[in-house]
């Protein structure tokens, strides 16, 4: 393989040892930890006690341009193996490094050293051959200096991590960097705050967010948006609590499998054991099992907006995309083998349908099986076999852009999942619909069909939106908070030159108000360039300015947030275009 | 006081005692135990182990005839302070009379015995003087038979425990048991059954119902009218999870109050304690607390349809009229003092609207401080007064049938309770109204008055459904399934002499959907009458017969489940009948 083939991966292991041996020359007292490669880049963790000073930020540039100037020289990067006691000798100061070859020795493997110019550590390997062929001397940057524990572990000690970003070229670096700093400005928890959409309480706890008025316009819009869609295809709403006894998840078999990640809940009154639903199919399938079922009914669609609790640490929750609560745009359907051609399609049409007037671009990942372990996965191959023809079969009915991913099927049935692109090119997963032979059997479901023997129902689960809190935080950033008309919390502002043309403002935003536009009059007391500046900070879609003009001609002067101001016309007009567009989810 | 005066609790308590005898003189070997008089009626606990049998309730009758027998001769019933070792030596053979005195001596009080006729018990007091002459023959009658344990302990002997009925008069006594019947036959659990509205399961637990599409339906539409309502006064929607942290209970004193009645909820992943939220009040705070306020943004008025778990004991756990997962059309409003009239005139019209469109009557119960009590109550005394006084000007401006219940407020503020009867002459707490001069302390709310000081807000809690799960047993036994039009989870069903009409059928059921009407086609191969037989257990609203003629004439026939049966129109004739009906929920 020609060194110019090395994987990214190897670069970047490579650049932390050079940021390791530029520390090393400027901090001789430092002593190197370990420095893996990660997404993006890679870091080194060092321990700068005992010595006189650790850099900070603002020496990450020398240090960087160290690393320039020792890459040059790395023109071979060599491993070989040594004994237990030369690796004991070469590292005797580094408690660390000792702590590191105790492992190694522990587990059996052989111990190896590293060099590249005058620069050895220990390794197990994967870097390139060739450092000063292979990498590009701007194809990296250091970016940043923090603190981190010594095995994670906060008993132990504090060290500095330094850490640096590193792509194949230049080109690579500078568009990573500038998408991170989009996304800064597009941040969710920021816009959140600003734009107040929702908010936390210390009170309240972590990753439980608390939707403002404005915010829960967005959220019922999204829902009922997807309620709308899944009732044109005859899903029908229910209704379940969020806590079941824990029976329940023994029965689905989720007990044995996530008992250790739900929420427990605890009863005073009596001795039964209940939990937080982290999902809603255990609930629905007791709806389903509550009456005798014909192969006539078949399929019954259940669908529901309703909050599962999931308990993620509190270290890995962020802002709207990793939340405790998440509400979901859920719906299962049982239905029998022969209808789920039928329903797959209907709803990747739902997905394509909520996507594209969304604006969000997305592929589908078809997650099959694995050809060289049948054997991992519950029900009958020939029905595996069969469904997965038609999922393929549907992606491409459909036109939809999809890849196979062998082996990522459940092990109870096969499944598609939705990968949105969003505005700066990140992806997120969100939709999903996923075939499942194991539940039903398991809570023993059946119909009676056509010819009068009871059997055994598919069921199928899906989401369109997914996490409707995820995906707020996704679109927020996506659209930078410049929503549609349609999901805008305020969709027209009116703004009055002076107290002058209030009577008349008051009077047009009540006829907003009639026709059911979300609107609002500015009755500060503000110059109107402030106020028109107020409502484009507030990103609403259409700002209706009035003067004497439009009191005179009874008209409003439209200043669209999207397409600059536009001629003046009357309120009627106003209102029956920005009803259509809100109507067209346009 | 002449003896027909006593209260009814006195001749039950008399009727205890005479069942007691009547026992004795056919089951000599009967040990009684107590026998209090409760609502509707009395019971006396016997143990009839070591003799020959007990009575069941085959016996009743034949027990009551011996109670009138003897109550004839029961002139006079008094009573006797005896000491504590003639009361051992008179009840040595029952342990049961042994224990009690056991606990009459512990407390130091008085023993007595009462007689009337030839029988002795040991009883505190409290009956009919002459009893023969208090007590009307005919206005009492044995009720049922049932196990229970001494002292309500299961650890101690099951005894048998025989219920009676009694009233002042015959008609009331007939009067309670047709009710009792009626309500029978009006059994939320019953009717939901068969309407399909809601189930439980026995993986998912006691008191937490499931609803199908029909009982979702109903909830969906009871939530959206108490939010049109509310909408329509200002009121916005948000969105809270349903737990939080303790921290949260604590700061509002909730914890102290109510910290054992709570669903505690364990993480797995955080120290924190966390707790299913009991109200929605703390949570709301929250939000008020997220950004500053000044006094032009009240009243800031937050609601939400959302679920509240309170820990019940299994044993009072009933269908939907108790539940351990309540959701409620709960409301806050944050306002000014002087904001408190108008809110509370809005907040009661609602009410009004909304239990006259359901048919409802309602009276209201005026909670107040107890005068005798000043300092029971927290907040200023004027505050209490002026509150007070505007909630029954209200009262008497909105014309609404009230009482004043004096020493009933909470100790943070009076509150308005509305007391609905239904079709069967029993009462119902339902919607209530309550000021609040405390919560907002204890979270430190505030605004910014018009002079530029930082003020506290007062705060409103309201409810206008309250509970809907329990609303909606309330409502399924008053209307007995019998649901107006817009409430109905299917409005109209429609039947075809034969398959010959199907066709057309289809073509009616197309235009129903099509305008927003829930109907069903029957396509059931059965006779015409049987499908409107069905109809008709299923309380259909309105039943569309097709046959030859209508499908010639381009009509339909009605069979109106209030009205009987119309004259034949034309489909959009009725359609339009229906959405008329349906848009003012009539």
């Amino acid at each position: 393989m020609p060194s110019s083939e090395n994987s990214i991966a190897e670069k970047r292991h490579t650049l932390a040892h050079l940021l390791a041996a530029a520390v090393l020359e400027r901090y001789p007292h430092a002593k190197p930890t370990i420095g893996p490669a990660v997404d993006n880049g890679f870091y080194y963790d060092f321990d700068f006690s005992g010595g006189n000073g650790a850099p900070g930020e603002a020496e990450l540039s020398q240090l960087e341009e160290s690393m320039r100037e020792m890459l040059a020289s790395w023109n071979a990067m060599t491993g070989t193996e040594v004994s237990e006691k030369d690796a004991r000798d070469r590292f005797s100061s580094n408690p660390f490094k000792l702590e590191i070859i105790d492992g190694i020795v522990a587990a059996g493997d052989p111990i190896t050293l590293y060099t590249a110019g005058d620069f050895t550590d220990l390794c197990r390997g994967g870097h390139s051959e060739h450092p000063n062929k292979d990498i590009k001397p701007d194809s990296f940057t250091l970016d940043r200096v923090a603190g981190a524990y010594w095995r994670g572990d906060e008993t132990k000690p504090m060290l500095t991590r330094i850490y640096g970003l590193a792509f194949d070229t230049k080109d690579e670096l500078d568009a990573f960097q500038a998408q991170r700093e989009e996304a800064k400005k597009r941040d969710h928890r920021k816009l959140g705050k600003e734009l107040d959409l929702f908010t936390f309480s210390d009170l309240v706890g972590a990753g439980l967010p608390l939707y403002t008025p404005k915010g829960t316009i967005m959220r019922d819009m999204l829902a009922g948006f997807s309620e709308e869609l899944q009732r044109s295809y005859g899903f029908q709403k229910v209704w379940i609590p969020h806590i079941t006894k824990i029976d329940l998840y023994k029965k689905s078999g989720h007990w044995d499998k996530f008992g250790d990640e739900l929420f427990l809940v605890k009863s005073q009154e009596s001795s039964d054991e209940f939990a937080l639903k982290p999902m809603n199919c255990p609930h629905h399938t007791q709806i389903y099992a509550s009456k005798p079922r014909s192969y006539r009914d078949l399929p019954l669609r259940f669908m529901e907006t309703t909050t599962c609790y999931r308990d993620e640490k509190t270290g890995e929750l962020s802002g709207l995309t990793r939340v405790r609560s998440l509400t979901q745009d859920d719906a299962h359907v049982f239905c029998r083998m022969d209808q789920i051609e039928q329903e797959f399609e209907n709803i990747m049409t739902m997905i394509k349908k909520m996507y594209g007037t969304l604006g969000l671009s997305f592929k589908a990942r078809l997650s099959f099986s694995d050809p060289a372990n049948p054997a991992g996965y519950l029900g009958e191959r020939s029905q595996w076999d069969e469904a997965e023809a038609i999922l393929e079969k549907i992606a491409k009915k459909l036109d939809i852009q999809y890849f196979i991913a062998q082996g990522e099927a459940a092990f109870y049935g096969p499944k598609i999942d939705v990968m949105v692109t969003d505005a700066i090119g990140r992806e997120w997963q969100c939709a999903t619909e996923q075939l499942d032979f194991v539940q039903p059997m398991r809570f023993e479901l059946e119909y009676t069909a056509e010819d009068g023997t009871k059997k055994t129902p598919v069921m199928i689960h899906k989401a369109l939106l997914g996490t409707i809190d995820r995906f707020l935080g996704v679109f927020i950033e996506h659209t930078a908070g410049n929503f549609p008309t349609w999901l805008a919390p305020v969709q027209v502002k009116v703004v009055t030159v002076s107290d002058k043309q209030m009577e008349y403002g008051q009077q047009v935003l009540q006829e907003l108000l009639a026709a059911g536009v979300r609107a609002e009059l500015d009755t500060a007391s503000e110059s109107m360039g402030k106020k028109i500046r107020n409502a484009k900070t507030e990103k609403v879609p259409y700002v209706l300015v009035i003067g004497d003009k439009e009191v005179e001609d009874k008209t409003v002067t439209v200043e669209s947030r999207d397409a600059g101001k536009l001629d003046p016309l009357p309120v009627s007009d106003f209102i029956q275009k920005t009803l259509a567009e809100i109507s067209t989810r346009s």
